[in-house]
């Protein structure tokens, strides 16, 4: 019995989410069924975490178990012939037989990408939240350093997921300008339900002056979802990389 | 009587191409619906160019004239309210009555996107064309010069375009590397059939070192489209500006 890592991009756009749900269509559920097909058998592929339904992936990494005589390193490229446009797998290897996606993980990094402009997108228009307001990055990068490190970060959590802890650290947050696009980077050792979603909504508040860069601060401590901004839309997050 | 001009955004991965044709699905014959249906008239739309099956534009000119009381500054609002979802109005205004958007254009701005890796892409599978090959992009660079200026492009136009002359002149050809992407943007005063993705094919060739960069001297002065390397896919073509 092998365990094979795999690295997978994903178009979120037409699935929700990796979780197989009954009645809908899953990134997980493809790719065990396109497993399932390649080694005659039926796998549970573990994932490195959920993520939401529209939300894209450029390094997913996942593990299964099987007894496949495909050369581990070489499996990806089989997986690749019967998955559909939409998903890729990057490279796969064997790793130890504990190994697991999601508890082994370090750390991950999200991007979420706004397109700047007053006109909706037609190119790239399932990649990028368009939000056409005036926003000053540099005093979205000041409120940024506020959630740097470790809190409880029950303010950027949605409802919904039930977790032991909301104590969560973050490493890095960047905010990079290109063109008329403005591009978070947000790193830390692992996220809550809607977190990176809400931390830019909240960042966003702060670019259109809505609130000063310390309020994060003071919504950062008040452990209270209905201080911290909304929500933005799934379409504008990928996961960018899982550190191990 | 009001002559208006446009400026659009679209992905052309479900059209084929700008001009209207019988039997096929175009951006032109699906702007002039719109606009149609907004004015209560039939109007006739004069596009900037042609573009190929599954090529896109970020600023695709056009205008058409009309008796509508619609302000020609507000016309792109109205009109995005019934435009698909991969087609989009980024401006419109009043031009002088004569104004026509191919014979009044100065040049063209043209772009064409490679993702040089091995996978195929899942994200942005319809903006770029996938190339795995070790592409040294300095040789490109010193190959591209010799398409600078003026010349007889015959060698680089595909066959079954009626044109008066084969000379054109191209101001500009810059290539970009960006992490694993490889973007050259290509301006010219006008450009043949398929010639900016014969160019690119060709300069390919160059990267690849199957060729040596003088030698696309040679095939520019050779006039005969079989020196001269193979069309690459319309999908990473963009018309990034058109100039007046």
């Amino acid at each position: 019995m092998k365990n094979v890592k795999l690295t997978l991009e994903y178009d979120g756009t037409n699935y929700c989410g990796w979780q197989r749900q009954s009645n809908v269509i899953t990134v997980q559920e493809e790719v065990e069924k396109r497993i399932g097909e390649i080694v005659g058998d039926k796998v549970d592929v573990i994932g490195c975490s959920r993520t939401d339904s529209g939300v894209h992936a450029k390094a997913y990494t996942c593990n299964f178990k099987t007894n496949s005589v495909i050369p581990p390193e070489k499996f990806y490229l089989v997986l690749n012939s019967v998955l559909p446009d939409d998903i890729v797998a990057l490279n796969s290897k064997e790793v130890p037989i504990d190994f697991h996606s999601r508890f082994n993980s370090k750390g991950k990094m999200y991007s979420y990408t706004i397109l700047n402009r007053s006109e909706r997108p037609a190119i790239n228009r399932n990649y990028v939240y368009q939000y056409g307001h005036n926003l000053d990055c540099d005093l979205m990068r000041e409120a940024a350093k506020y959630i740097l490190g470790t809190h409880d970060f029950t303010s950027f959590k949605s409802t919904g997921s039930k977790v032991k802890s909301n104590i969560r650290t973050i490493y890095e947050a960047k905010i990079i300008e290109d063109e008329n696009k403005v591009i978070f980077y947000i790193t830390g050792d692992g996220f809550l339900y809607n977190m990176v979603r809400i931390i830019v909504g909240t960042l966003l508040e702060v670019g259109e002056k809505k609130i000063i860069p310390l309020e994060v601060k003071t919504i950062v401590e008040a452990k209270d979802r209905t201080k911290a901004g909304r929500v933005v839309p799934a379409k504008g997050l990928c996961l960018e990389k899982v550190m191990y």
